[in-house]
Formats: C-alpha cells, sequence, structure tokens
C-alpha cells in the first residue's frame, strides 16, 4: 500500500516533469523568437546596453563613450545632471530651451520597444540603388501616403515622392528645383518675418548663382518688378510661432515651398488636407528622430520632382538606406493598431507642456507668448487649441530691448528673435525637448515671473 | 518485487526529466542569447526575411516589396535573374558593368552575420547632436583611426576628422571649404584627365559663385596666371584607371582635395600612409556599404575643418545617426580578431577578378585595358600587381571609336570614357558589382574577344 502510493507520487511527478519539458521544447522549437541565431548576439548586445541605469536622465547608446576599462558605453546624462548614473542634479545649470531636439517623444518610444525595435543584417542594402533603379524605398513611400492619409493632413494621391537627409536637405533640392535654368538673374528666395533662420542661411551659404535670399516676403508684396522670379518659402505651422501661415506672394513668377514640418496633431488642429505644389515634411517632428536626418517633399509637378532627383544624386546619391530602413520600422510601429497613438502621445504631451507655460506666464506682466485662435481639427473631430514646438515669447517692458539676455541672465537658453528676421524683443523658447530640459526650464520660468513685482519695486 | 523494480524505473526516468529540465533552465537564464525581450520579436522578423530562399541571385530585404497576399518581402534578383527565387536565368540580358557598385563584398558580410548584425532600439539617438555638441560619434570617430592605423594607408594623428552623406557630400564640403571666402573671382576646381565625373558635375550643378570647374589639371600646368586660387582633386588610385595620381598644380594658390576613395588593399598596393592636407574616404569603396552613404575626410587645418562643419551642418545637419551606428558595427566587425579578414577577403576578390579579366583579354587585339607597373605594398610586406575597382578598356581599332557602343552591342553596359573627360574609345567597366554581374561580363567579353577573328576576316 505505502509502496503503490509511493509509485502513484513517482508518477505524478514524472508527468508534471515530463509535460514541463514538453513546454520548454515547445516554446525553443516553436514559439519563434528563442530559436534565434545570427542575430542573438547582437540583441543580447543591444539589450544589455538599453538596461544601463542612467536614473531616467541620460541613456546609454550602442555607440556610445566606452570608457577606459569598462566593456559597456557609460550613460549620457540630460543637461544639468551629470554622475556615472546621472542620478546627480547640478543646482544652477542653464535650462535649454534653444534648439528643436523633438525628446519629448521618446518616452513614447521607450513604450513601444518591442514594434519599434530594429534588427539589421550585415549585409542589409549595400547597394546605392533599391532593385537597379531608385534611391528610394517603395515600402517605405507606401507607409508615409498611409500616415498621410491617416491623419488627413495632406493630400499625397497622384503625388511624386521625394527623399532627402532631413528636411534640411529636401528644402535645398526645392529650391534648386525651383529656380530657373539659364536664367540671367537668380531667382529671389523670400519668407515672411519670423522665418526659421535655415532658408536664408542654406541660400547665403550655397552662394548659388541661381538664387539668393530676398528677406521679408511682406517687403516684396507690392513690387512692381513683375519679372524677378520669387521663391517663397511657407512655414505653416510656422517656426517660431506656431501660426498657420498662408502665402503672402502671388503671380506667375512666383513658386512657393510649403514647409509642412509641424502640421502634425502633436502642434495644430488639422484644419484640411494640404494640397499645395511642393510640401516638405521630416521624420523629425513627427516621430522625434531628428538624428535618423529623414525628411521628404510631396511634389505635384513631375519635372520638379526630377530636378530634385537629380539634386539628391549630385549632393549624397539618395538618402541612407539605414535612415530609410529606420523610418520605415518606426512608421511601421507607429500605424500599428488604428495607427493614433503616437498622435494621442504627441499631442497630450505638447498640450500638457502648454498649460503649464501658460499657467507660468498668466502671472507674469514681463513676459507674453503668441495667443492662436483655436480651430476644427478633423484629426481631433472638435475644435482645440494650438499646442506649437515653440513659445514665441515677447519681453514687453521698455527697457527688455534683448529679450535673450534677460532669460540668459535668468539661465534660460532662448534663441534670438534676430535669428528669425525679427525684433530682439522677442525669443523662441523651445518646448519639445526632454522633459527633464521643459521642467527647468518652466523651474526657471516661474522664478523669473515670481521677482517680478521685486524687481518692479527694485 | 515488480512494483519496486517499476518504482526504480520510475524514479529513473523522473530524475532524467528533472535533468533535462535543469538544462532548459540552465540555457534560458543563463546562456543568456535566449532571454531575450524587446529585441526578440524584430530579431525573428529579421532572420525569417534574410532566411527566404533566392537562389544565390538576389536577396530578400526588410523593408522589400510585399506583394499582395504575401506577409514576406519578394526576393530582388539580381540583374540577368529573375523569377519568385530569382532561380531562372534571363538569357540574352545585358551586363551590367556600369556603376561601382560593391557588391563584391556582400559574401564576405553573410559569412560574418552575427558579428555584423545590428540591433537598434526605437528610442536610439533621436537627437540631433552627440552629447548636446557634435553631429559625430567620438567612438566611430575612434574606430577610423583605428582602422587607418592597422592598415597604414593614411596618417590620422593629430588630424581632424569629419563624416558626410557619402564621400559624395564630403568632396562638395571639401570644394566649399577650400574655396575663399570674400573672392571676388571663382576658385577653379580642376582634375587630371580621366577624372570621376561627380567633380565636374558638383561644381556645375551647385551653380556657386565660389568655384567653377575648369577642367583638366593638366592644362593649367604652365599657365602664368597665378593669381587664380585653384582647386585640384587628385584622386589615387584614380577613378577610372586605378592609378595613384599625384598632384599635378603647386603653388601659393592651389589646394589639394585628395580623393582616396580607392586607397585600400582591396585595390591597390598601400605605398606609405597618405599625409596630404585633406583625405576623403567612404564605407562605400572599404566595406562595400554604399547604400549606407557615408564618408568621412582627415583634415589637417582647423579652420578648413570647421568650414566643412557648417557645411555639413547647413545642408543636412549632419550625417544620419543610424549610417554612423551602422558604420561603427560594420567597422567594429572588420577589426575583430587581427582585423585583416576583410582585406584579405577583398583583395582575393579582386585579384581573382582582375586574373579572369586578363586571361579573356590576352587573346584580344581589340581590346586592351591599363597596366600599371607591380609596387612594394607595406600591408602586405611584398610587391604586388594593382588590382583596381575599374578597367579602363581602350578599343583599338581605329573604326571603333565609341567603345560603348561597340561593347553595347555585345550586350554589355559600360560607363563612356566622355564622361571622365577623355575619349569615347575608352570605357570603363565595373570590376566590383556582384559576382553574377562579374561572370556575365567575362562571359560577353569571352564571346566578344572569341569573336575577334571571324570579325577581322569578315
Amino acid at each position: 500500500m505505502v509502496k503503490s502510493r509511493l509509485s502513484f507520487k513517482f508518477a505524478g511527478c514524472l508527468v508534471s516533469s515530463l509535460i514541463l519539458n514538453l513546454l520548454f521544447i515547445i516554446n525553443i522549437y516553436v514559439g519563434g523568437q528563442w530559436n534565434l541565431s545570427w542575430s542573438s548576439r547582437a540583441a543580447a548586445e543591444a539589450e544589455a546596453v538599453a538596461a544601463t541605469s542612467c536614473s531616467g536622465h541620460g541613456r546609454a547608446y550602442l555607440d556610445g563613450l566606452v570608457v577606459d576599462g569598462n566593456t559597456e558605453p557609460v550613460c549620457e546624462c540630460n543637461a544639468c545632471y551629470t554622475g556615472p548614473d546621472c542620478s546627480q542634479y547640478i543646482p544652477h545649470c542653464m535650462a535649454n530651451a534653444d534648439g528643436g531636439d523633438p525628446l519629448f517623444l521618446e518616452p513614447f518610444w521607450l513604450q513601444h520597444a518591442a514594434s519599434s525595435a530594429l534588427v539589421v543584417a550585415g549585409w542589409h542594402r549595400m547597394s546605392y540603388s533599391f532593385d537597379g533603379s531608385t534611391y528610394i524605398s517603395k515600402e517605405l513611400e507606401r507607409l508615409i501616403r498611409k500616415v498621410h492619409a491617416l491623419v488627413g493632413n495632406a493630400v499625397t494621391e497622384n503625388r511624386f515622392i521625394i527623399f532627402g537627409t532631413g528636411s534640411t536637405q529636401v528644402l535645398s533640392a526645392a529650391a534648386y528645383a525651383l529656380s530657373l535654368e539659364n536664367s540671367s538673374s537668380p531667382a529671389g528666395v523670400v519668407a515672411s518675418v519670423p522665418y526659421y533662420a535655415l532658408y536664408k542661411e542654406q541660400a547665403e551659404y550655397f552662394s548659388s548663382e541661381k538664387f539668393k535670399f530676398q528677406g521679408d516676403a511682406n517687403a516684396w508684396k507690392n513690387k512692381s518688378d513683375t519679372s524677378t522670379n520669387m521663391i517663397e518659402v511657407v512655414t505653416s505651422p510656422n517656426n517660431p510661432d506656431g501660426r498657420l501661415n498662408k502665402v503672402i506672394l502671388q503671380g506667375p513668377n512666383v513658386k512657393t515651398i510649403y514647409d509642412r514640418a509641424y502640421y502634425w496633431p502633436h502642434f495644430t488642429p488639422i484644419t484640411a488636407p494640404a494640397d499645395e505644389d511642393l510640401m516638405v515634411f521630416t521624420l523629425s517632428k513627427l516621430s522625434g528622430h531628428a538624428g535618423s536626418r529623414f525628411g521628404w517633399a510631396v511634389v505635384k509637378d513631375e519635372n520638379v520632382y526630377n530636378r530634385m532627383t537629380i539634386h539628391m544624386q549630385l549632393s549624397s546619391m539618395g538618402v541612407s538606406r539605414d535612415s530609410q530602413l529606420r523610418a520605415f520600422k518606426l512608421l511601421k510601429a507607429a500605424l500599428e493598431g488604428e495607427g493614433r497613438e503616437l498622435f494621442d502621445f504627441a499631442y497630450q504631451t505638447m498640450k500638457t507642456r502648454w498649460e503649464r507655460l501658460t499657467r507660468t506666464l498668466s502671472l507674469s506682466k514681463r513676459f507674453s507668448v503668441q495667443k492662436i485662435n483655436p480651430q476644427y481639427c478633423t484629426f481631433y473631430n472638435k475644435f482645440r487649441e494650438f499646442s506649437p514646438a515653440y513659445a514665441w515669447l515677447k519681453c514687453e517692458r521698455e527697457e527688455d530691448k534683448d529679450c535673450y539676455a534677460v532669460l540668459k541672465e535668468a539661465k534660460i537658453i532662448a534663441r534670438q528673435g534676430n535669428r528669425f528676421g525679427s525684433e530682439d524683443r522677442y525669443v523662441r523658447l523651445s518646448l519639445v525637448r526632454s522633459q527633464d530640459d521643459f521642467d527647468i526650464l518652466i523651474k526657471r520660468l516661474n522664478k523669473l515671473v515670481s521677482e517680478e513685482d521685486g524687481a518692479k519695486i527694485m
């Protein structure tokens, strides 16, 4: 009886153990994710780096600095944090609100690690061209059209799409493509003040005989000289002030580049699908991957598209296939499910940041920011406020002519108004940077505003 | 007794089963490569695509076309092959010997799948800059210096290194940087015939007031006009003919860009570490990754380096961090062990190709190719033949003035001599393309040569 009971127990254990064996075998040979071969070393490497603790105030990267003695890359800390694990706050550091580094979207990708991870084989797309003929991934082009269709921010049917190394390269390609061939005088490139400095800087730097920067578009509005060819860059939403700018110049000799970098629900109500002749977009302000240097243009005219293609060929032989693959994987991840998650995350983050900024500045008489009336957003099917990427801050006091200096004194790095062709009474504050940068900016602004009365008494 | 023996058997089975379980557990939790989390989906996806059979005459890519109904990307077949698995040879297709697609190195990376695989996290380097200040990965820069030191082909100590979107962008950055600021007349860009067409095409396309293409360097050799600023591009080894070109123009108003793209043991004896003021290199001709668009310059003068940095900023805000990460991983893989494997593979492949080409053309009186005397190679510590990336083929018959047409008739696509500022009696044949392309080229050449006598009799 005792033995029999023992046998039963044995049998029970054996069955359980065999079932466990079977489960392991199934996991290994059928589960799919466990039977990796050549990619497993790289995957383990990437996961190890990603697991490095940087206290939420920094990040370790695969190609990050390796300090002698270590085998793993070190933490790269956000501004105002330091130490091997970025845990030490630097009390009197400057709040950086200068560049448009779109790190506000980083948490989204940390939350979507599995769908956005990418494995690149050593032999991936070594060739100059896709299928022997083009510099452009057709599947990526298809995803881009899908994103525009989902958001409803641009018409892409029967339009050409061309890629560039960031919208930076796309913009110069557009300027070259819209300049007349064999024209005796260069086309004038203009933009309405305040404008994104790059248009001016590029035109001046390239010193091309094909085009020259000619300043504020408004200054050319009523000029009778209709023989000059003009290229107007319309930034809509505008950088720095977020307004949905419209074209200023019209006529047979005017061509237009619509910089639509910020025309996403993150920053603005989507009022209608944009349908201009030449529209420029960038991954940077859509997914937050500024570092990938991936931009595109949606182009109506085949001739302009062909000329832009030549530009891409002669200046860089197209866009890195690695950037294209990355953009492909990121957009594919963003479009999973109903494809609204990225936009909801981005909009909520920007909305919250604007609420905090507005709350801070509501107490101030010294500083004001742009006010734009809410508009109906076809993406969210409701009236909504603008939540621009940048605050266009004005120093209201007569004596505060150099607003940049006023902020610098308060340990805030802004971008000077004159960089945008505007007065230095204005500065641009970037609201799209990391949460750390934004938090410190608000902290410094709160302090500055709270000192206003005291300052007045002084 | 029976029961007892049964119990024994049970116990034996149980122990075996438990041991097996233990082994599984060890594998999963200690083995390292099996406990992946967020990267496993992407890894499985990449391995599935890589396992697609394309008969050795094509390849499937992660971002390849997905045909309706399928979930996996389709095979992209090499020229002259077709069918869903690229197994069908297209009998009368054209042999493509045109572009410099360096696919001859693809087998190396297939053989080094594990060390060259790369896993990119969704949040990898979203920022514009590395550590808030630069567009350049310091670790990649370090690897580049290491590769140069290993090969002994360039002095990099106390030199600046700048990255570009392929050597294409680096070359234009160099031309802009070496042009004088505020000069009343543009600098003249020259190169000795035969030269790589891009120098001319870029200068003409950009139409900058800073520089103009002025043709053959030899034509400027004895000009007394020393007031003109000149920029000579010295391609060494030369594209198209593989010669170790030296500078032609000298004097206080001459600046030089050394295009060192082909200065690797693959193509040429390494005669000494190059130590010119401005040397241009590219991943394309080192590792074969043309598609990654990654090039660099080694620069002596800090001012020139700074001006090139401004060029990179204004034309593309630096090089894609994805390209940089890829280059980092590939060079890291290439440097594993003693770091000579890549070079041995590349040299052997080119050597074998040249032997086959030479054998084929040795029977011909109609065609000849460049002959370069062997030189001592400090990398291999021996005298060795050149094995250039291109054959610079001459049609010797008086009537064969259009060598391109002669070859086209024989179903070979070459590149016309006039593209290199030379006569059309010459063409360039690319020898760095895929094995399929090379095999078909040799096949067509063999046929052409074997028909020579027949043709003569006619």
